[in-house]
């Protein structure tokens, strides 16, 4: 699991920062990559990486400002090309007004798409999506139009068989492990009775991801990444412009750095970085993070940040 | 007057052709600079240009295919955002359709302009454009949706005041050089009569300038192309590949040199080119068209081509 950071900026695109977009790499999970945002050039953006957009079978749309949104006709027509195997359906999350956007983009070029697109338009909040392995829920967030920010739960995996303890006990191998492994009480051969739940190792955590959209802080930050083994939230302002972010229905990144606190994340991104802040600057907004919680990137486009399973026994 | 070229690829953006835009560049005549087609990521190639995005006044788009439009929104967005001084109007021009896809996609994203945007969608062929330096004229093209070429004229410079005729003949100088200069018959203090029209040097000859949508040959072109200076036309299909061209409604390299030669052109431009022809691939697009006219070039991204005038006397 890695999140691959497409476009960092804000507003406009500028040099070295595209409008919005990160890309969730569950290639190992879902052997899928979801995208979060598709400013303009996203598809631009994707060339550059190792990323197949036959393999983007979601997208979440955090809000219909064009800097997140104005790449998705491109993307979705680029799609349409990719040969070979025929293409998974997609389906699109998103504030009301995401399908008629793309659907009259679809349909004034006359685009046909090779595949099936669905749209799922957020009404009220909590979860979207759930399979055996993720679950997805969003909440609404506080900026100029209807903004949400979604968490991404992973399931836990269950704990391994402890084969050593069963072979040192002497347990003969065979179909009754696979009982023993899912938890029965079994009674072997030579009268013994076993506790499955005993030859379990601890199960393994699953992982957080909180992906938000624009943002002022609200109380809705605190719920999406409570515990989250990352956070992405914006930094539009920087250190002592808290006035200007509300005013403009952003954050700063002290903001994002207390709430990272607060919600006892494990790791802090920082996106969403104006044109105002190049190079050494962007370096402040992260320094000035850091002075409240350490573990914070400003992330630049094409970062790669691995997602680790917690150690056993580290606090979740 | 220069082009400039933002994306010369076809469909898809690929690695070093970006989709569909050209800019006319007219800083000496007009100050301003005329896009042609808009395809997604124009705005990021402008920023690797010296183009000012607040010089735009004018898009001309062929047709509404998604490589040639889908970059509209978020240019005309971030254009939005040039402080400095006011920004003028700005007009597009193009087929029927086009306003919806523009007003839609700042509507849904909430977008409002700083500046007038005004919309002239094409009804019946001819002049769309005209004031006292350049005439602009369309023809419907064969495309698979309605698909235009654009033909820009510009007027004659009239010729200069012929002054070390006038000197030489002694003609005192005064406001009767600039009846002289105007043209009219002038009785001079010492009785003798003059033509002003013997004493102006020859008119200059206005440039002509063709741009082509996505087409198949079709009678429309060589109207629109005859005897221009610079012909942009797509070559998305190469030498042999005639009957190809035609079901996807396309031309050939061939078939761009022929109507070259049968237009009187100058130079052509060759653009539009699949991603399937990469490097010398490219280079045999331009020798295949060159042993028809030999004054090709197949365009790369980021190309500009001066538009120089004609020489006196050379044949127009
Ligand atoms: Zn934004
Ligand atoms: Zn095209």
């Amino acid at each position: 699991m890695e999140l691959e950071f497409l476009g960092t900026g804000a507003g406009s695109p500028a040099k070295f920062r595209n409008v919005s977009s990160v890309a969730l790499k569950l290639l190992d999970e879902e052997n899928a990559v979801w995208l979060f945002d598709v400013g303009e050039g996203t598809q631009h953006q994707i060339l550059r990486t190792t990323i197949r957009p036959r393999k983007v079978d979601k997208i979440f749309i955090t809000h219909l400002h064009g800097d997140h949104i104005f790449g998705l006709p491109g993307f979705l027509s680029s799609r349409s090309f990719q040969g070979g195997e025929e293409l998974r359906p997609l389906t699109i999350y998103g504030p009301k007004g995401i399908a008629d956007f793309v659907r009259i983009s679809l349909k004034v070029s006359q685009t046909h798409l090779s595949y099936p697109l669905r749209f799922v338009e957020l009404a009220d909040e909590g979860v979207i999506f759930e399979n055996d392995k993720f679950k997805v829920s969003f909440c609404r967030l506080d900026h100029r139009i209807e903004c949400v920010g979604y968490r991404i739960e992973e399931k836990d995996h269950p704990g391994e068989l402890l084969i050593d303890k069963l072979r040192a006990e002497h347990v003969p191998s065979g179909p009754i492990y696979g009982r023993i492994k899912a938890g029965e009480v079994v009674t072997l051969p030579d009268g013994r009775t076993l506790d499955g739940k005993d030859y379990i190792g601890e199960p393994q955590k699953g992982r957080i991801i909180t992906i938000l959209g624009d943002t002022r802080q609200t109380p809705g930050i605190l719920e999406l990444a409570q515990g989250a083994d990352v956070l992405v939230h914006e930094s539009t302002f920087g250190k002592g412009e808290a006035k200007l972010a509300r005013n403009y229905y952003h954050s700063t990144c002290i903001q994002a750095a207390k709430i990272a606190n607060k919600a006892g994340v494990k790791q802090l991104l920082l996106n969403h970085i104006s044109a105002r802040y190049v190079g050494p600057l962007a370096a402040q907004l992260q320094k000035d993070a850091a002075s409240i919680f350490s573990n914070v990137k400003v992330v630049k486009d094409f970062d790669v940040i691995d997602v680790p399973f917690k150690k056993k026994g580290e606090k979740s």
